[in-house]
């Protein structure tokens, strides 16, 4: 195990009927905007129990914040929230706009062109206070200090974190998500997954203890991803589902573990320049991953195989049954497992790698992949 | 999954050589009160260490908190504080000294009698803040709200809990702890053994992903418990070891579901009366408290069994495996499992059910134990 620090802040409120909580947990003080996506709020009464909530409270709103959200878009939100003096932000939606809302709070106050945030890293030294309400489970966003951010104009999506974006609580109703479409439960349960291969399937550091709490999640989402998806309104699977998302990248995974995240690097890249969901765009990288780098990770396949699948076997055979039997559960859930199932072109391969190549960031818990090795992944990916 | 809420902004700082961090973690401004046990930080080089990271700093000293804290010790260090006006305290120790501290932040500044917030459980407004230097392994109070005190004149030992008292940081450094006598180690492995058990085996709710969560930390202290007693400066089992004895009761297993904590209500009374230690009193008292609920807690303990140990066989064969097999864990790591191995004699049993009937609250996860179920539990003990 690797000396760490963990440290989470975030104040979980999980229940049926726990968006009337906002009342306590959003200050009373500041004037609020409140910032959602497309509009399901509206039509999921999720809206409706947050303004009840906030009866008489000085709330403005910005609507419209897109999957992927865009830079483009936030901006404009960081523009109202200025103007309007905006004291206290509250994400209402999913990953995309606790993501977007992340960005919005730490552009406010930042001197200089936010999009250095992104592009430079520069250090977000201050940040708006926020608050959430999750409506999809997924990306975690709701207990990390994490977010990805698109620019439209130039194709690019790129991630920060700073632990002065921890949100200040957040609140999560299982049953909000009743009627998600089947595909954003999918996508989710995916995305869990792979949060837990970033941190567990890198064979660096000895971690009995992270494996075993990542298997957990694992295990959890094995059991109730497909349950959810059948029955959407078992209550218990989709609380089980949507605790397990948050938990699957709040931090204690990857605290004294090095982390992965070469699959996530690759996704970005491919949901910027061919608009996937995120989800799908990961499911697409992961299994080609996994088979250029079996040698390397391979020890670790075999133990996840075991463990999450039950596999038999040598070492070597159990390996090769973590990469089927990982693609057999995600296309389970109607995930599609390859690029070309998307009709990404092998003739931009090239052009991706580039792309990646060009970051200038060590990627991979080695941190040694070169264009070839992408070039590589991508085709295997294929 | 129940309604719940959690929140556990404690920073732990992990690894070798964490201690030099207390320069950037405590305060600089306020005086402190470093607060510590009988002695023997000063033999293994912890005390040298804290006093180099906080060289210059403004630090006074209270020494002499015994395991099981007694009251009257620890408002002999509220009354020192009070009068050098210490204003952040530094627990160096283990779970005694980190209880301790806790009441010894809540009572500083409390009006009235603090033996209050033990007995009448009475609400504390505000606490000293204060951080923690870890050398024992076990209770997890380095990441909870939770103390145990003793009073020796009255031979009680009552708990309380506040989110006042939440350490501001954390510092364990594994190997501090490679000169601790085994019988310590032993303590922790099942101080946190029955932690998790107290959150799991209780059979109320649905809880997939905890169930999960506390398999993974009994998992991994069955890997590494005997292997840190066999080689203890075996870094990566302490250090497994030791962030699984966190882990085990930093409140995210017990998130919407309902706990037990009737071994340890009933060991409160055994260790006040008896003296002996925590962890020695809750292994003679679980074994027994299973065997009397073994029909309640059946289908848990069945679970138990066959995911922690591997039992096969029906589901009462299972649970009574489950019995047999914690028994012989606990057995092969030194720690005694019967009352009467302590000479605790029979013809108290009366007397200890009378001291927790008496208690006025509602002990068990159904909240329904009558005086004549403590006997039984306790003949079950015997």
């Amino acid at each position: 195990m690797n000396a760490f620090e963990f440290w989470n802040p975030v104040r979980v409120v999980f229940g049926v009927g726990s968006i009337a909580r906002l009342r306590e947990n959003v200050p009373a003080g500041p004037r609020v905007l409140m910032t959602y996506g497309r509009g399901s709020i509206k039509t999921n009464g999720v809206y409706a129990q947050v303004k009840k909530a906030l009866a008489g409270r000085d709330v403005i709103e910005y609507g419209g914040i897109e999957s992927n959200p865009r830079y483009e878009t936030l901006m404009e939100a960081v523009r109202l929230a200025r103007r309007e003096r905006a004291g206290f932000l509250l994400a209402v939606g999913g990953g995309s706009v606790v993501d977007g809302t992340k960005f919005i709070a730490a552009a406010i106050p930042f001197s200089g062109d936010p999009w250095d945030i992104l592009e430079k890293q520069s250090p977000v030294k201050e940040a708006v206070a926020f608050g959430c309400v999750l409506t999809l489970p997924a990306t975690a966003s709701e207990m990390n200090v994490f977010a990805v951010i698109s620019r439209e104009s130039t194709h690019e999506k790129l991630a920060f974190g700073s632990p002065k974006v921890f949100p200040a609580f957040s609140i999560l109703d299982p049953s909000v998500t009743f009627t998600l479409p089947d595909r954003q439960i999918a996508n989710g349960v995916v995305d869990a997954w792979i949060h837990v291969c970033e941190q567990y399937l890198t064979c660096l550091t000895p971690s009995t203890l992270q494996d075993r709490q990542a298997e957990a999640i694992l295990l959890t989402l094995k059991e109730v991803g497909p349950k959810t998806l059948k029955k959407p309104k078992d209550l218990e699977a989709r609380s089980a589902f949507m605790w397990a998302a948050t938990q699957a990248h709040n931090g204690h995974l990857s605290a004294g573990v090095v982390g992965d995240w070469a699959t996530h690097l690759i996704s970005h890249e491919i949901t910027a320049l061919y608009g996937l969901d995120h989800a799908q765009a990961l499911s697409a990288v992961l299994p080609g991953l996994w088979r250029h780098q079996i040698r390397r990770k391979g020890p670790k396949l075999a133990q996840y195989a075991a463990r999450v699948f039950g596999a038999t076997g040598t070492a070597a055979e159990r390996a090769k049954a973590a990469i089927a039997k990982t693609i057999a559960f995600f296309r389970s859930l109607g995930m599609k497992t390859r690029m070309a199932e998307h009709g990404i072109p092998r003739s931009d391969f090239g052009m991706i790698a580039d792309r990646m190549a060009s970051r200038g960031r060590k990627i991979g818990e080695y941190g040694d992949y070169k264009r070839k090795d992408f070039i590589e992944i991508l085709d295997a990916c294929d």
